[in-house]
């Protein structure tokens, strides 16, 4: 018997770069999360210890800061595509460097105030090879809910079920979507505004007979409405709404027709799905390491 | 030596509250986290175990969630109002019952479809006792930022004094924010408007030397717009910023001229501080049981 | 109308200083989160900016990590004291500065290697002022479980009342208690072990009619046991524990005899409660702005 | 161009299961956090909304809780092999059953009185299909540090390096790993105890060059240790340990020969690797689904 190392990443994470635009009186602010990791040929690091070919995490701290300057933010599709370009360049023996990114929106308040908008937040993954790169765009903490038009029955039983049928219900997750694109030539803000307008569209539009099915139909949508874009993976938490029960209460006429729920923290259902053109190119490593995904 | 029972309550903490108004097929949704306690002479209680006077906490979460029927949330204080008067009428040994209550906000999709807006939570914070009523309304999770025309400098020095003095540096806080109103006729969801409108104007607006000056004005102005309102409190953390230091990259003409920060997590600095009235009337109870204010 | 500035107080929050003590190779180590602040007369730095008194924040935080070298960490309230002695010293205009302290253990791996405990976490609160001083130890996140010998019933009941009484329930709890000594002459170490066994032996050893009548008999336990503590202040939110309904099941002979149970997240209960020395001397200031109690 | 479904899963997430083994005055705990889904066709879910396939995730759940009780808990790979055997046997569209937990352990402190231990988590991911089965053990918030013996030199730099090289760091991380067992009939209880201590044990006895290094001999080690595991996975951020700078300080002979640090948030480094018997049985779907790995 002998031991081998297997598959191995390294990098630096959760790097939070603030940039603002000052040229003009009328500042501009990018708030990210920047995530880089480097893969290849780093077994001598591992099994004796030798950082030669080792670029160091702080290096790539340094790197995401410097090109917020030296590239900009345009989008994060594009500044994560500068990022892992670099790193990949100054490291001979990185077969690869993944950067991930998430973007925190604010709003103007004036010239140079902001106040932080909350609600989704904006995601990129961009994985750079050295013959192949690949761009994940996405959406996390998209929270949404119908407050009908929502239903579950019809479902397998067995001894230990007790769920009752329902007709109409609440239906509520807050939603990780993330959508591989077949190229990097593109617009990364008008096909992210687009993208996110289908998917919440879709979500109010669709009659569910399970989160299941709304969930396909936004990434059919998806699809349909942007041929550039080859899949979409979603992580759906079924975030419970269960309706208060008002039966035991010493009240008269007093009912609860869908009018009163207690929003439940744990457990909650969790549906995951992929929704994929028939056509599209391979995925390779675009997929490697993001968690939370089938 | 005897020991002696010192102040106490109890209650049931972060009821997730979820009413759906369907009156009409264009539904409307309030999302509330709502926690309630009592206090009074509830010694025995804690002496003895007899539960005689107590009211249990599941009945007050019972309560909550009836009351969102009963009375609805037409506002957050309103409701809170409603729900500690019906709590201190149940349990005639209370002395007091306080009802604390956050409020999520949802975006409009369509006629029964919401996507959670994010950003800062309203709050409120109603005291019902026996002779007196108090009502704090507020914000919590407000994050703004200036990404100029705030200045520090002149301050103190020791021998463990190492800071620059700085004529240029961003200004960031996710600010809690607590006003007492004078009394209980108020039209909440417009003051409460008003008072965020006021709030984030000032902060936009005003010049800063330091937080706690931006802080003071925010509150005066609040004070100043509406004469309802006898007290802000504040508690803000210094969320700092630090320019990145490109000085060590070997690359030509690499500058950073308040371009490129990290956000740090922690230290912070937290600066807590009031304005009140100067004919205010006490504030009894009001604040008491608040956490992470003077 | 004018405006006041009422109480306020700044300082830099969760500074997290780590000590290797190495003087011989076998090492010790104190991990520390250390939160500073300053109250006295700061008026000029709210209204007009002027920052002449004020003793910044970096500088707190520079001598937090200072003073672990200094002076050391024999115990967390005897470096919080010298960490509060110093910063009133050095700011004229402060009239109290308050050091809070949470202390994360550790155990040996090895003379220089360690693994951290987990668990409950120790506190210090001191606030050194002019003429006097104030400390209060503590303990947070000590997560106690008793599966029998508790009960809840014989409580008030209303229109909304549907809690089923109960001679057989888990009580769980996640305390937090923090008490007053009268000095400072203590040996703190010693003294915090003594308590910590006195909560957790009488919490383990106490039949329980409610929390409330088990939190009491802890708190009188250690004022008992140690005359040197003037009261004691507990925040205990009732981590419920709900028996799982097996009866909808078609299992011959499955029951739920108190043996599966679903820890709940919210609502939960909340009880706060003091138990206090009946000659104890005046707390002052020694309890501001210390969250979640009453 | 047509869409089709690509993989996809369903479950319950997160099922807080306790269990109480009350068969003599002592009694036993047991503290879960249970995580169930299901693999294959599932197709019509997703297309049509006919859920005739579907087992429910509110019977998974029900599962979870009842197998506490029909089934017990001697240890929790145990428990998720039966619970995981049940729902693939109850679901014929089923192609896998995933069930993960995560175990929080207790300390005695009476017959029926526990105290929550904290530190390390004990995990285990278990996958039936219908042909194979797949464990793994595992532990996670597994925090060690060493407080010498940990360089850092001899690394690639490049025009953004700044890091200057060390002989001497605090060496620190918040360890998950997981581990493959090449078969099912294992004294899972003893194993895990024994992988836990080799773990800790070469952690504590490794001079290191790089956290890639110790990783490294930590899975060499238990490789050798325990011929029934077929390899072994770690994701560890490098918790970064910074010197304070007391240079600036104005204190004479103020020194700081690696004795106080700040513990950083972000960013942070990030190590993933894979040690692996060069013999081992192929991993199959194993790994499908479980976040944060390489």
């Amino acid at each position: 018997m002998a031991t081998v190392l297997g598959a191995n990443q390294y990098g630096k994470a959760e790097n939070r770069v603030v940039r603002i635009v000052r040229d003009t009186p009328r500042h501009e602010i990018r708030d990210l999360n920047v995530s880089t990791s480097l893969r290849g040929a780093f077994g001598d690091a591992h099994t004796t210890g030798d950082q030669a070919q080792v670029l160091p995490t702080d290096t790539q701290k340094n790197t995401a800061f410097a090109y917020a300057k030296l590239h900009g933010v345009d989008s994060v599709e594009d500044y994560a595509l500068a990022v892992g370009s670099r790193l990949i360049e100054a490291c001979p023996a990185a077969s690869a460097a993944q950067v991930r990114v998430e973007e925190y929106a604010w709003d103007r308040l004036g010239d140079h105030s902001f106040v932080r908008r909350g609600g989704s937040v904006r995601t990129a993954v961009v994985t750079v090879g050295r013959d192949e790169t690949h761009v994940l765009s996405g959406v996390q903490e998209l929270v949404v809910l119908n407050s009908t038009d929502s239903e579950f029955k019809g479902f397998l039983k067995d001894e230990f079920t007790t769920l009752p049928e329902t007709d109409d219900r609440i239906l509520a997750t807050s939603l990780v979507a993330r959508w591989r694109h077949t190229g990097t030539e593109v617009d990364w803000n008008a096909s992210y505004d687009a993208a996110l307008s289908t998917l919440l569209s879709t979500f109010a539009g669709t009659y569910s007979r399970a989160l299941q099915e709304t969930l396909h139909a936004m990434g059919c949508a998806l699809l349909d409405d942007q041929p550039g874009i080859a899949e979409i993976r979603f992580s759906a938490p079924n975030k419970h709404h269960f309706l208060v029960d008002f039966s035991g209460f010493d009240v008269d006429g007093l009912t609860n027709n869908g009018e009163v729920f207690i929003a439940a923290d744990r457990p909650y259902g969790l549906i995951e799905a992929q929704v994929t053109r028939d056509d599209a190119p391979p995925a390779g490593d675009a997929w490697l390491h993001i968690p939370g995904f089938v």
